[in-house]
């Protein structure tokens, strides 16, 4: 039985290669892929599409005299329904007029995904593979230390941007390694401005509220802070130099943070809009993961008031200056914009905490986890008002960058495995459509389910031990007798599986499934400690 | 305790009137509203918002030389979720383009709230009266033989706008009686041309796959047929005459009459447009009720494919066809049009059902089953683009509806407790705040729940006794010892109540409530054997 042969098909155990025909018969399924090269992830082939979306970018390229502009916009942790553009907004006591107006002038994704946490979509999108061929599987903590340095022979996006003549620039929060070596300015950034870890990382160290065990004792403090991740604001640059700014230090400096950030992200917008490098700028929010603070300087910003709804509303804040800055410096029409999330809410943290219409929450591979808000825009290129719900991985920002940048696949070293599908065209033409057949969901080493078109099949699960509970509180399951599919036009909810009983592509899908597992015998994934 | 006390606080068990004076005492509370008639609901005052809405439609009156027309688009069972402008539509697998433009062109409500079933929503737009004071608590089925007629002694809105000058249609289901006497020209409709109850009543007939047992047993059909709801398309008027035209014998009619629906609108729209007098058309789908078949004339319309979907996507075409129709009739910008569902989706026919993102469905009071789509458009009069999440109960619709054709409340009985609050202004100003502070929940004779501001309190609830399952499996239950507290900014999900630990305004929300059952004493509810 099929289900049976793919259980337990994690990295680990990924069962001996059995029959993928299916995929590649000349029976008609619901795969319309194509390999080009071996080592890159088989793609839908557009090529008429693909063709008017090259000359479109040859015309932009044209009239600016150079290469665009490359923004992304990568809150923590918020959930697809926290914009109001997808469902929330004032429904749910945060208004988000900024975010909302991006979706409206530009393209609204609902089949959006990302890995189920921080660390994984992160690398993921900066290196166009999935997390268990880096390795960072899964978020880096207090105290973890690494048998490698995943990195060492990674290429990364920014360097591969930074070679080809782009300014590469990160603010905020990273979260894929502190150590000399892991830093975003050694990875390929030719700058960095922000703070390594997650907001609770830093802020349980003062946050007395939450963690008097820690604050209130001074030996456990000191032992802490031997393993703790840094609280500095880190200035750093690729020859090397690396400044230590200001520490955050109370629960007012953690509410302050996040504008400290878009203000820096402002100020180089303006500068950098004035050379002659166009510039790749990733800005990545500290919020809204817990444990979010109101900054004490903006007042109250959310009908609701909890502060997870003030963080929201603040992001939302420093989307439109970011946007105005963007538009100010000239070079809105030159910017190719991403507004996006790195995985579902984190719901651990409730009541102050995110909203999604899905089940799961960040931790599982049910869309609450994975199913995230991707909005792209830009001005006069792509046409405001349009949403799709095309399949797209965040990680396929990878291709879309390199081709707005020229950088050519051949340029990719051919000893590894692309997960990144060339979605540019998608992305840029009216009537876009994806080119991505399946979206593939891991949980640390575990290969757990397949999304294709409607379809989504779990051969694993993660279940919460109670409401609201997803990442502290739950268990990996193996599905049982048969996998799971659901029909996500009819069950967005992923409660009822019709696997069995209704349709007809399981088979299918568990066939591109097995083939994915199969890619990891000639590219084996690599082990990094975590 | 509060929650003992108001513990079974149904119809037939109001307690004794405890103290009220939370809400009236001059102790701040969340309660805003003041009295201005004792037999109708209070509103929170606003006075200038009112003015200016008045004159506003002071000036469209004097313009157009006539009161606005006033047009219902009420659909059957859509979830909240159905549409794309909340938050389904394509990445749910049918699209809604023309139910989209209808919302961004004009005000999308996000706490739009009707019955939990489908006769008592119906009714109580109607009359500006909740189901339990009118009697029709429930929806009327098969064999159902009511004790008296709750129609008699009730004052109708069509009866109100014809005798105040108006022309009076409805168009398609009715669903709140079929003997003479409770027909929709018998109640104060000029005409009525439609069905009289829902899709299923009829299709149950004839639908082998579903019903082979009453379908293929030749005396259980003679015998349904002595109880059976009506299945003729019947035209109706005010003076009696009543004509049965064709009947519906095939899973094909079926499918076909929707549309014969839309076209008699849209040809009804295009003549009463001629007419000196205004006209109030309430146009009622059938679909997207269970059970639903696609129109064989239409081809395929939806991506999913499910019959469901392709309702809705239908739907969605005629909402296009009828906005279009007043748009060549010339009468668009003086037609104030409000589309709406009567209750959240009816799960218990999965997979062919809809969606909400909110707990439960029809049957319950929880979210899904009340929390519905309500977009108000005025060309030229609401500003597009509008959305709030300020309360509107569908009952409101009453209030407007007088308000738009000058019928003064002076002109309403006094014997009896009118619900309605008129949020004329709240629809019609750019910048409109609801004037309803509380919306109540009653599950036929049982008094539920009530939202006030973003908090909803139960004090019983439906559980449904497995998933999807909500009317045909569910069972009422007493919520115990305290009442469930929600937070629907923070818990849109109703998952975690927050009453005892973190909330300050129970007392408030149950001194509503309790104020509310209290209105029964001086006006007693109807009893019609439902």
């Amino acid at each position: 039985m099929i289900g049976k042969l793919l259980r337990g098909a994690g990295i680990l155990c990924i069962p001996a290669l059995w029959s993928v025909s299916i995929c590649n018969a000349e029976t008609p399924t619901l795969d319309r892929t194509v390999v080009s090269l071996e080592n890159h992830e088989a793609a839908i082939p557009l090529a008429t599409q693909d063709r008017a979306a090259g000359d479109k970018l040859a015309e932009i390229k044209a009239k600016h005299g150079k290469r665009p502009n490359i923004l992304w916009l990568v809150v923590d942790d918020m959930g697809y329904g926290d914009p109001g553009c997808y469902g929330g907004g004032a429904a749910i006591g945060a208004a988000t007029p900024n975010i909302d107006r991006l979706a409206g002038e530009g393209l609204r994704l609902t089949s959006c995904y990302s890995q189920q946490t921080c660390t994984p979509t992160r690398s993921a999108i900066l290196t166009g593979r999935l997390p268990v061929r880096t390795g960072l599987t899964r978020p880096i903590l207090a105290g973890d230390k690494l048998t490698r340095n995943p990195w060492e022979d990674e290429i990364s996006l920014p360097k591969l941007l930074s070679d080809a003549g782009y300014y590469t620039l990160l603010t905020g929060k990273w979260h894929v390694g502190e150590p000399v070596g892991m830093r975003p300015h050694d990875i390929g950034f030719d700058e960095y401005y922000g703070y390594y870890p997650a907001q609770k990382e830093i802020s349980q160290r003062f946050d007395e509220r939450r963690f008097p065990d820690l604050v209130n004792n001074p030996e456990r403090s000191r032992a802490f802070e031997a393993i703790a991740p840094d609280n500095h604001l880190t200035h750093g640059f690729k020859d090397g130099r690396t400044e230590e700014l200001k520490q955050i230090q109370s629960i007012e400096d953690m509410g302050r943070a996040e504008k400290v950030l878009a203000d820096f992200t402002i100020q180089r917008i303006k500068e950098l809009a004035k050379e002659d490098k166009p510039f790749f700028l990733e800005h990545c929010f500290l919020k809204v993961h817990c444990d979010n603070f109101p900054n004490p300087d903006l007042g109250s910003l959310s009908a609701a008031k909890y502060y997870y709804k003030e963080a929201v509303a603040e992001v939302d804040l420093h989307v439109g200056d970011i946007m105005a800055a963007l538009k100010e410096a000239g070079v809105l029409e030159n910017t190719f914009v991403f507004f996006t999330s790195d995985n579902g809410p984190q719901m651990d943290g409730w009541p102050d905490a995110g909203y999604t219409p899905f089940r799961g929450a960040k931790g599982t591979t049910f869309e609450g986890g994975v199913r995230v808000p991707g909005i792209a825009y830009w001005k006069g290129v792509i046409s405001g008002g349009r949403q799709s719900d095309g399949l797209f991985d965040l990680l396929d920002l990878f291709g879309v960058s390199l081709k707005l940048a020229d950088i050519p696949t051949s340029d990719l070293p051919t000893d590894r495995y692309y997960d990144y599908i060339d979605q540019t065209s998608f992305l840029l033409q009216d009537d876009g459509q994806s080119k991505r057949e399946t979206v593939y969901f891991w949980w640390g080493k575990e290969l757990m389910s397949c999304r294709m078109r409607e379809y989504k099949v779990h051969v694993k699960a993660v279940l919460p031990e109670s409401t609201h509970m997803h990442i502290d509180y739950s268990t990996l399951v193996d599905v049982g007798l048969a996998p799971w599919l659901f029909n996500l036009y009819i069950d967005p909810k992923e409660q009822s599986p019709v696997g069995h009983r209704r349709n007809a592509w399981l088979a299918t899908v568990l066939g591109k499934l097995k083939a994915h597992g199969a890619t990891f015998k000639k590219y084996p994934a690599k082990e990094v400690g975590l």
